[in-house]
């Protein structure tokens, strides 16, 4: 372990890729746009064949009366929870303290639509029943995230679900999915888009994680709710005169990944049986229930990332740059399996896995 | 004059356009993804070279500290007023009654950021120093669109402009441009796009106006400003992970026609002469100030879009399919001068425009 290269450094040279789809370059838009004619009319402000299209084949998946393409995730769930609010005149929503628009989303819920979360459950844990029923304050809806992204990727039991949902519904709260890995639980539940959006009033789903597209998201719910959400689309500054780069390649890859989920999965659980063989490490969820899982290290982000370097230097194969502390002695990084993960040799993967815990217990040793 | 087409039918056909830059379709993102290389990395939320140094060159040009890239000119001026109004505590900003904020956004600076506007000058004139000075209320901001679009595209004199500008720094008032179409009217000021921004406190530009790009725009301002717009931008949910497809077009668009305005616009003249030598119809403004006018039609729109069908027919060459009825006997579209102007061989634009008059006074005659 010379120590040389930053993990950055190490992680760029590699020749394979443990997670997700390849490099985010300009080839990932061409290869997209090469299938479509040039003649191909561009979407004017929400309208046009190509956005419409989309839209209605994405409801019809979901098993919704309409979708609408957005932008990004992060405007369709805002403008999703202030159409429930409006309705119900209850400015209170509730979600996981680790929500997307907890704290990825610099507060716009609260400093734009004047929307008061409560946070539900404790931040390690998914939200439960249990948690729904004793919420003391009214609320006009509850988000749920599946999977949890920030604790892991976990996932409730179905039934848990089911009851969540039943309980909302007879109680007048709408419940909103943020679905942005949705079809990455596909294979865990057993259960089409479509079974699963039914459980809930509101459904956003993304096209740039699993699906591996540029940006862009769906939102989709009944015609009355999807005709307000325009307006608001409209007023967040999210009505181009053209969505259709966004639009064709989140086409594109949807129809590319859309059946190697179950792929992905068993390639999440095989790569997690590895990682919880060496010392000092272990994933979370212990067995993944997604393409997705957290490596969490016994070990500070200094003391892992000359390791890690050392291990993609010596084996060709990159896992993550991104190791983040989260205490003095621990870190985590996020690893999400895509097309990349088969490439990779079998021996190849024994070689890296055996290196890093040789590694590893050497500098724990020290 | 069959009659059988629709003018979107008849224009659709036409192999020479008096207007614009050519079809919005694929082709043209396509035609710019082909100038970069393949492996060009994208963007990531607002970081990395394709965003950081396009945002450096336009902060350049414009003459400002910094700039950030928007998907849309709609986040972009809503996120501007709303800094300007938080500094001065004072929620409160003046424009012109059809600025773009006030009639093409669904109240989004409204509903999302409460900010009540003062409508200067009556709809159908610019705004003068006086409307300015008479103003009885506290504003935190003015926003000046040039040109404005909505009244054909008119423009004050820039000594006009000049003395709005100070008027409003003695008192204190941050002064915003409009300047989507501002590369289109530095031939008639005969100004540098830094010039001319000099005057203002923050300057919006897009790109798919003249520039003829897909869709984004820029806002520069100084550095406190600038960062300030970024966590707007997120919490607007405009902080994409990728903007690259935008921004890359945006780029090269520029490029091929920054150059190219003071040609618009003398096509514009030109064209605008061959208009007001016809019967029923004259141009707004009489002479154009940039490469944009309205057509204002003394006919309803049910009279003169079968009298264009048949002209466009007649000669193959199409003006607009945007008609829109003003009364119950007048009508206008608006026309704005791109690169496929200049295709038109004179001696066909001349029969375009002898057919055009002969069929418009033989309908008056009716």
């Amino acid at each position: 372990m010379n120590g040389k290269k930053s993990v950055q450094e190490a992680f760029n040279e590699t020749a394979y890729r443990i997670a997700g789809n390849g490099n985010r370059d300009v080839q990932v838009l061409k290869e997209a746009l090469a299938a479509v004619e040039n003649s191909t009319a561009s979407d004017i402000y929400g309208t046009g064949e190509v956005i419409e299209d989309f839209q209605t084949k994405m409801a019809n998946i979901l098993g919704k009366e309409t979708a609408v393409f957005f932008p990004s995730g992060t405007m369709a769930q805002q403008i999703a929870l202030r159409i429930w609010c409006d309705e119900k005149e209850v400015k209170k929503v509730a979600y996981h303290p680790l929500c997307h628009l907890e704290i990825h989303e610099q507060d716009g819920m609260k400093e734009l639509h004047h929307i008061e979360p409560v946070l539900l459950a404790d931040k390690d844990r998914l939200i439960t029943l249990e948690d729904v029923a004793n919420l003391k304050e009214e609320i006009a809806c509850l988000l749920l995230e599946l999977p949890q992204r920030e604790i892991g990727g976990q996932l409730p039991e179905y039934t848990e679900l089911e009851v969540i949902s039943a309980h909302c519904r007879a109680r007048g709260i709408k419940l909103h999915l943020d679905g942005a890995r949705l079809f990455e639980i596909l294979p865990y539940y057993g259960k089409s888009a479509a079974e699963i959006s039914a459980l809930f009033d509101s459904v956003y789903i993304s096209f740039y994680k699993g699906i591996g597209g540029i940006a862009g998201a769906i939102l989709a719910g009944s015609e009355d709710f999807t005709k307000q959400s325009k307006i608001w689309k409209r007023r967040h500054g999210g009505d181009l005169i053209s969505l259709y780069p966004y639009i064709i390649s989140s086409d594109y890859y949807f129809r590319q990944r859309e059946g190697r989920m179950q792929q992905y999965y068993e390639g999440a659980k095989e790569l997690a049986a590895w990682v919880n063989q060496c010392h000092d490490v272990t994933t979370l969820p212990a067995q993944p229930v997604s393409n997705m899982f957290h490596m969490h290290f016994q070990m500070s982000k200094e003391q892992i990332e000359p390791i890690l370097s050392a291990v993609y230097e010596a084996t060709g194969i990159g896992l993550s740059a991104g190791i983040r502390a989260t205490g003095e002695h621990t870190s985590y990084c996020e690893i999400s399996i895509g097309d990349k993960y088969a490439d990779i040799p079998k021996e190849k993967l024994k070689e890296f896995f055996l290196l890093l815990d040789k590694l590893m217990n050497e500098s724990s040793a020290e």
